[in-house]
């Protein structure tokens, strides 16, 4: 490709709602430009890098032996009816209705289309296993979108979906798909940890989820330094503390005792005089399950995914103060389980604890010396709170450490949920009607390629790893006047391009620093310069992108000096 | 690819709302599934058949310099209002709020979001010309979605976009898609013409259709016999008639007459027994330039396209009984021209007419002896009628001919409709702000599919052109159990595949009439039968699908003469 024949317009200006440097670089780079609140127009570099990530997918699930279908973005209402995720899923479901009045929603995900598809057409054990995935467009109405297409509403993803005869085959599938994407993020160049998982929206019995290593990730990753064991902080479990019990440390009377306006653990515990950690936070929820109250200590945070799981609940929030007010008769800030008339559900943490600070529910006023069993029944403890740097791994009791990540994939067994709720069944070998069991898998092809660049760049700009480049070199000849300059890019760019290399010619009549600030800025993996006073000793100059190295090189040996490079790189990143 | 790895679920079945071939088969063969109305989902013979059409597109469009992009399909409203169709684009275009209220809309076409991305980036008349194109899902909310992927809601379509500095570089352009569209659809095998289109909902100042040619198309073409002439009917010019006015006519005087009930051409010359020719159809409408009056000849057919382009109007429709009432003071059936006080615009062929019969704008009465300027004001006269086999070419006076055709791609000279609307402009080398000229060119990717099985067909299945076909070859074993017949058949498939050939195995433990059956209905251009009697004698049969002609070669010899039939089949769709 020649420059001036493309459309490639890199960009000194930032966009002013950067928050990330992908999004700045992107942006820059000529990749992406914005329609709307995250809705993107790909430029053609940016494409180019999309359908290299793309064919990498392909590749991999075709290996594993998933096949490739395209199903609508536009699906009709009465599938998540079936499912039941029509009044459940929030309003990130984008919903609307056709001129018929009918109603439809653009597809964030493709659980349901896909089983109905396959409960029409798969009735015997015969057909089963069976994995089927597309690209295609999903959309989520965030509530805020940002960091450009690290989380857009419209965006590119890879869905796969395996139907299995039973638990044992669709763990196979599963593990296959954690395999195809351990190799795509591989070859994608990636430093990326696959982590324990929460199955949020999409629901089932497990998941993964693939993060790329990034400070600017938005996700925390607790993992151990001694054993394997990873898992993204919504899901890391808390070993339960050593001492099960309080018994014995002497309870104090319970005592009600005035704390005016002071409602924050830290404004209750600085004007008691107790340690955060001698303080029990009670906090009420509403959800399908009703209104809850959920115990933890002070200096500990709730993990609501945690208590959703435990109670099974299709959604849950904060109860708001209406709420808070009716079940304790006091405003918030003042809740207390002494006397509390809903269920209780406590953290591990609370069950070693005796002769501590509650609301009184009751305005201005706490309880102290609060003794469970004795002041209010507590008959659910479990594991309600987010680990933290001074808990041990809950694998191997080791020291765990703290990471930041971006999400680029999900893999979840499904179990029976859409088969059940969709009826997808077949007839076993004995005639005998099952479901089926399904996985579901991954891949935001838009958040990876913003990934890459998190992880990929410096202060020039972007530098990608060769297999997702949107080129793999790129010719700069300094003065494109000059006529034996030009003629030897030319010669070179001929060369490489009846070798199938992928090569951008800057044919631009531009400064050289022009050339060579835009060749760093859109991160392509090498640089042919052709300059006149290396040209006059019959030498080019090859320069990679990633470490700056620079390399002088016969004219007539560049394009195979280039080509084994190149192979050389790829060959690094050969899972 | 091996079927019992595969997933192609061949159907006996017809889809109860089948009217078309393709329909039927693409069902039938397992390329598509419906999800809900005018919308489907492709299963991977049918992906399979839609890429290979996308790759014909992108070779010739990247061959002429156009470079792809990928724009989103939810599009802001702010866009459309300042192109103007907000408001005029019926409800095939759907539009919806997001959670914040703002109102969006389904991309059924991308002018609006090319020409805000361009005249954002292209400042210089130097950056010019420039096409950009993409394939992307499109939709819309078609009020009868029909015909399978023929006519369905969502669809993907290649829609390109050029930006040129004057009229002349921009007929270039069009030229140069022009000439990308007749090497595309030659590639795909078809019988097509390019003919004179209008430029309905996306306007501009002139456009041509590529209609495939068949029994089944919407769109009827018109054609002469003698020169190049081809149209849609919708644009087909008619010559105006040879005798200019009436003169040489004795005008008698104008008569009142009772016409109880008669309100239909038919019923009017029948009852007062005069020829359908000398009664002159006076027709309301409503349109935004007002409420009009169109007349054309009672044999004749009004043509709304050539009255609508002719006012200029956005849009028109046939005005409602209460607005004839109005403008007429009788009921519907009893207009004329004789006393009407709105604007009134006759046929070319009125011209010629004298003492003819029109409705008296009173109920149960007509007039009969009429002649324009005696007894109304005939001010504009113009071309509004549909052609007739017995006009003659608009061009050159020769036969005419009609045949029906499937559009499959559209190309429009769009000017400068949208780059005034939305302010897309450049600097010439003066320095002087110009409008870019844009033109905009449709392939529907779906449709293609869908009319080359139009095309392609017989009782038995489709027949693919190999240049689309899905899988090149078919291996068909008839008996998968017997050692050598497999052994034979994995060795075809192993030589097959390492030469890049796309080979079907049909390794199904099924009778061989289930596997010949499947092989036509699917459509593999070549299929290679491997028996038991044959293989006795060292030999395999090769059969082509298109004409059931049979080879039979040595098997050492028939991979080979395999390969030799693809790049002749191949080579002879070559433009």
């Amino acid at each position: 490709m020649r420059w001036t024949k493309y459309y490639l317009p890199t960009l000194k200006e930032v966009p002013s709602e950067a928050e990330i440097i992908s999004h700045i670089l992107m942006f820059r780079a000529g990749m992406i430009r914005k329609v709307s609140s995250g809705i993107y127009s790909y430029l053609p570099l940016g494409l180019r890098v999309i359908r290299k990530v793309e064919n990498i997918i392909r590749e991999e699930m075709n290996k594993k032996g998933a096949i490739e279908v395209f199903l609508p973005s536009v699906q009709p209402a009465e599938l998540w009816k079936e499912s039941g995720r029509w009044d459940y899923y929030g309003p990130e479901l984008l919903r609307f209705k056709d001129r018929h009045n009918r109603d439809y929603c653009l597809g964030p995900t493709h659980e349901e289309v896909i089983t109905d598809l396959v409960r029409n057409e798969v009735r015997s054990y015969r057909q089963l296993p069976l994995n089927l995935y597309q690209i295609q467009t999903k959309f989520r109405d965030e509530i805020r979108p940002r960091f450009g297409v690290m989380r857009a509403r419209e965006f590119s993803m890879k869905d796969a979906y395996s139907f299995d005869l039973d638990e044992t085959s669709a763990e196979i599938s599963y593990q296959k798909m954690y395999d195809a994407y351990t190799r795509i993020f591989k070859r994608c160049g990636f430093n990326f940890r696959a982590v324990e998982a929460d199955t949020g929206a999409i629901g089932g019995s497990f998941s993964h989820e693939f993060m790329v290593l990034a400070e600017t990730g938005e996700n925390v990753i607790v993992s151990c330094k001694s054993c394997g064991y990873a898992a993204n902080i919504e899901m890391a479990k808390v070993m339960p503390p050593e001492k099960k019990n309080p018994s014995d440390q002497k309870q104090k009377p319970l005592e009600k005792v005035k704390t005016p306006n002071k409602t924050t653990v830290e404004q209750v515990t600085a004007f008691l005089g107790v340690k955060p950690s001698n303080l029990v936070k009670t906090i009420i929820f509403n959800s399908d399950k009703g209104v809850i109250a959920a115990l933890v200590r002070g200096d500990h945070e709730i993990n609501m995914v945690k208590l959703k799981n435990y109670l099974k609940a299709e959604w849950i929030e904060l109860a708001d103060e209406a709420t808070v007010e009716k079940v304790t008769n006091a405003p918030k800030g003042f809740a207390g389980p002494v006397g509390l008339d809903i269920r209780i559900i406590a953290d591990h943490a609370i069950g070693s604890l005796s002769n501590f600070v509650t609301g009184a529910n009751e305005a201005d006023a706490h309880f102290i010396n609060v003794n469970y069993d004795r002041d209010f029944p507590l008959k659910e403890i479990t594991d309600l709170r987010f680990i933290t740097p001074s808990d041990r791994c809950p694998e191997c009791g080791g020291e765990i450490q703290f990471s930041r990540g971006i999400e680029v994939g999900q893999v979840f067994k499904l179990g029976t949920k859409y088969s059940k709720a969709m009826h997808a069944t077949y007839l076993d070998a004995q005639g005998k009607e099952k479901l089926m069991v399904m996985g579901c898998y991954g891949i935001g092809v838009g958040r990876t390629v913003a990934a890459a660049i998190e992880q990929h760049h410096d202060k020039d700009g972007i530098i990608f790893p060769v297999t997702i480049a949107p080129f793999e070199v790129i010719i700069t000849p300094v003065n494109i006047k000059n006529k034996e300059i030009k003629d030897v890019s030319e010669k070179l760019y001929g060369e490489l391009t009846k070798d199938e290399v992928e090569v951008l010619l800057d044919d631009r009549d531009e400064r050289p620093g022009v050339k060579f600030k835009d060749a760093d800025l859109i991160g392509i993996p090498f640089r042919i310069t052709i300059g006149e006073k290396n040209l006059k000793n019959g030498i080019i100059e090859i320069m990679i992108r990633k470490n700056r190295e620079t390399l002088l090189e016969k004219i007539e040996n560049g394009a195979k000096k280039v080509e084994e490079l190149i192979e050389k790189e790829k060959l690094s990143l050969m899972p």
